[in-house]
């Protein structure tokens, strides 16, 4: 990017506590302005139940409604007056100058979670995607929760096997967002076992940081390029750039990653982490 | 110990192939003498029903013969006419001179999986361990599944949570046979997500190696203390050696352990590994 980022990210590893002390959320809420927050839900990633053969199931899901007025209750009840669910469906509805604009007028946007590739697929090369970029450049605050986390990196994760030993061949990324260069993000990841693809994706370029975010927790990136740790589990970060040996390149079908010399760290809440320098900042 | 060890280990992940290939097994048949192998499998790891209130089940279980009968089954199909499954279900049993004997004509002793409390509770201090310990010193192979892997070294895990963030409150560590010095084992490392549970163990001592062994995958510890990889998944390795922060000691219950700076390998069948310099040889 050319411009000086003026934004921050909030990246959620999912199921952030909703009913408690909603660390994360009421975090988010301070971010956003408290009271002069205007807060953008964006359900793009969650979507109507799918197509079974020729038809469509007859009884329709108000899933992304149903997840909008979730959040924005709990915003609400945080203190923030101003929030609008915005329901995209289609490339369409990313074009639609009314979502635009209230997209424009926000100093919050918020990701939840559902499937990244929808978010990607709908909201790439759209009015809605470009306007959200030149928000964050300009000082806007973008969070995203489980897929909404995913999206955030350059290339993102869609697939790949949980509680697996790492193989190439299970593990699928694509294009995302590209909001937070040279870093790679899981979610949901000690939760559901997710080190062997986050491995898998460092190994296929060690230039990327792995980031793996467990569920209620997550990182606050400043423009400064480190981050902030909150929330009741653990960020683990596994960096590549001393990695001696890989036979990722040379893998088949099915064959087991092999990798040597990966740094790992485990971070849980309070602690910092540069992105730039590859180091834990650990006197807080 | 004082005397150079001239037997091997065969530490197995759990759920090893018994009926395709049967890679590991038919190793473990050719480490053991083939034809001549003489191998006694301990089923001591399984158990009974266990009392419930004040009564037992009234339904005996023969859950440690239905494995001792298993594997013996395997060991003749692969070619092994001499096998010997004992059952030991108290110490008493442990002292059996009958029991003793057998072990002390193994050429190969194979603990099954179950409990690795009951096989140290049940073994430790008796002629059985004392004899299994000089048999090993001596040159016979010794080899474990799942629980009978982790009891393989000085100190071992013996309960943690599964797919979670690394937490000390529910690590619990027991002293193990002692077989492998300087190493921590765990097993069904990737299926079940215990990546964080054997960080802990290593942040509690970095002197220590952290070796998590996925399903159907083992690892073969010659007497120089380099050991290769068998079997369809990964072995993973945890070094904390060069560890430069942990919040272990001043942990509070539930709190979430913060480390920084493990180094990490994952390595498949065919990959080799020392010990002592903490090095992958990757030259095969």
């Amino acid at each position: 990017m050319k411009e000086k980022v003026k934004g921050k990210l909030m990246i959620i590893g999912g199921a952030e506590d909703k009913e408690g002390d909603c660390t994360i959320l009421k975090k988010l809420v301070d971010l956003a302005g408290r009271r002069d927050a205007n807060i953008v839900i964006m359900t793009v990633a969650s979507e109507y139940p799918e197509r079974i053969g020729n038809e469509y199931m007859t009884v329709a899901s108000e899933y992304p409604e149903r997840i909008g007025n979730e959040y924005t209750h709990i915003f609400k009840r945080l203190g923030v007056e101003n929030i609008n669910a915005i329901h995209i469906h289609s490339r369409q509805d990313a074009n639609y100058d009314e979502f635009v604009g209230r997209i424009e007028k926000a100093s919050c946007i918020f990701f939840t979670g559902g499937d990244q590739l929808r978010i990607t697929s709908l909201l790439g090369g759209t009015k809605a995607e470009e306007i959200l970029k030149k928000a964050y450049y300009r000082g806007v605050v973008i969070a995203g929760t489980s897929a909404g986390a995913s999206v955030m990196s350059e290339t993102m994760i869609t697939s790949g096997n949980d509680d697996d030993a790492p193989k190439k061949c299970t593990l699928k990324m694509a294009p995302g967002l590209g909001l937070l260069k040279d870093v790679v993000v899981d979610q949901h990841f000690a939760q559901r076992g997710r080190i062997g693809r986050l491995l898998t994706a460092i190994a296929q370029n060690p230039h990327m940081l792995g980031l793996g975010l467990d569920e209620d927790t997550a990182v606050i990136i400043n423009n400064d390029a480190v981050f902030e740790i909150i929330g009741s589990h653990a960020v683990t970060i596994l960096d590549g750039k001393n990695l001696d040996f890989t036979n990722v390149s040379e893998l088949k079908p099915n064959e087991i990653l092999s990798i040597t010399n990966v740094t790992m760290h485990v971070l849980s809440s309070g602690f910092k982490y540069d992105i730039k320098s590859r180091r834990p900042v650990i006197g807080r």
